[in-house]
């Protein structure tokens, strides 16, 4: 998207300063390859986006940007040990290329350089930054943990999973943007609205993005298609599968959640069937939609240009029909 | 110590307020844990103890000091996993009682309630702080980093050995301190001066605690005796020993830690013996008492009271007598 490639290419050229190999080379060098392996850089460039909307201070925004992007590749090599994932963005996991030892202490190591980058902002303005931080980093090891706790239950609720997707991934997107309208000297109401936003179109890139890990293409995809299905995640997909199909397939897809086998791939099959002849694909691409129209009703009620407005929403809908 | 119990007491009931377990409890109960283990909360003490020394500020400090005891804490489970510990002041490891994954994550929540807890501080006086926090939580891990390095190198000179326990122990001691001063408002060359004094003392500290390692009471140390000559850690015991020691009694040690017997009894009993005879426990004691005295000599430049002073140094003696 040609609004989001300005912001691209400031925000590679500053993770090349972030990321210079020092020593220990053990300790930087695991940071300086998973912040290099690509990806989208979603969320940093929510916040410089944010930052030139609300008041053409993208430039200032630099370090809250990088922040957020150093914290979501820290999160992404801890959840990566703890969900034993082997491949990220196409490539081996740190704990895969390295080993779990190293993957603890250089996803703590960034995490601690996230917190540093605010140290370019006077007082106030790092004071605010470093509290929206720390409540949503929290909040995001809080949906980890319940990401985790639902591998094992076997009653949990869509709401419960709305939640968890929420804390585990939406809030980050919403503090992003918040974050590049503090920086900006936005007003509280904007810094709300443009939090709430981000917030619920992270609810809808989440959905879309248990939807692409199950139907998305494995060539673009990056990670493992069918991945959540292997670690038996209760995703909106599968509870809903499991609320819409008659007595027979529920019992089906409780029983493949239940089983671990060594050849996934005829679980994997049997399941994406029963996704799509429950009803529970198009659901979960209705619930899409529902989230990113109140994202844009939000959007509605804050102060910005028509103009900037209208880029928000395409946007939205740009990220809702990636592939990717 | 009579002059710390009074800290030790406000400390312990505001850590009861700060681990009241939340949900996800799976999250939360760890960090419980690990807390009301006890332990000499030597840390936390410090920065009570600075903030009350440099302007009667210890109330004040409190946040400042649970910071720092539950950034400890976050480093205690991360390293207790990467260093395979089963014990940990006598009880079960975190991720012994749990698994990894709780010890990963639980260790992450902490480190962001640490930063959490300088909230409470005006802004200029947070980001202070936060800075300090950063850089020296930063150091914590490159020590840990420098430290796993040392495992698999067999050419650690007795100076990097010095600068990696600096970084993994003694950093966070200076910083302790450093923060009592900066919340009692102390002047910068206080500041400095009380970090300087921590430090050294920290060495100090950290090479008596490589000392009852080995030579320590297992009833009392609370950790497994022998647990670094086990881990083949390259202590400076081992480092002096394998300097001051014959061929014969040098390629001895670097045999032993180069293997890692089932039943490690005999190993740990033949490098005591090595560690007494070559003198290296002598040197090491030695060295102990070099590094207080320049705790003590920085100490006389600071601006403090000579009860004071007089009331840090027999501290810093107590701490080097003790048995755990």
């Amino acid at each position: 998207m040609e609004l989001l490639q300005k912001y691209n290419t400031v925000l590679t050229n500053h993770l090349n300063d972030v990321v210079r190999t020092k020593e220990p080379a053990q300790l930087y060098e695991p940071i300086q390859y998973i912040l290099t392996l690509g990806g989208k850089r979603l969320r940093p460039v929510l916040t410089l986006l944010a930052a030139d909307f609300f008041g053409d201070q993208d430039h200032k925004a630099i370090h809250a940007a990088l922040a957020v992007e150093l914290f979501h590749n820290f999160s992404l090599i801890h959840d990566d040990i703890m969900d034993n994932a082997p491949l990220r963005r196409g490539q081996q996991t740190v704990h895969e290329k390295w080993d779990i030892n190293t993957g603890i202490l250089s996803g703590d190591a960034m995490l601690i350089l996230a917190y540093q980058l605010f140290e370019g902002y006077e007082p106030s303005q790092f004071q605010e930054l470093a509290k929206l931080f720390s409540k949503t980093a929290l909040e995001v090891c809080e949906g980890q943990q319940y990401d985790v706790d639902f591998e094992t239950r076997d009653d949990v609720t869509i709401a419960e999973y709305i939640k968890m997707i929420d804390y585990k991934t939406a809030v980050l997107i919403g503090a992003a943007m918040k974050m590049g309208a503090i920086v900006a000297g936005a007003s509280q109401a904007c810094c709300e609205g443009i939090y709430e936003f981000g917030r619920n179109l992270g609810i809808a890139f989440q959905l879309q993005d248990d939807y692409l890990d199950a139907f998305g293409n494995p060539k673009t995809f990056g990670k493992q298609i069918g991945g959540d299905i292997i670690a038996n995640k209760k995703t909106f997909l599968y509870l809903t599968a499991v609320a819409n199909s008659d007595p027979n397939d529920s019992q089906t897809l409780e029983y493949l959640f239940g089983v671990n086998p060594k050849d996934p791939s005829d679980k994997i099959e049997t399941v994406k069937e029963l996704f799509v002849s429950s009803g529970a694909a198009k659901a979960t691409i209705a619930e899409i939609e529902s989230y990113t129209t109140k994202a844009n009703d939000i959007l509605e009620g804050i102060k910005l240009s028509e103009e900037k407005k209208e880029k928000l929403k395409s946007f939205g809908q740009w990220l809702m029909k990636r592939t990717v």
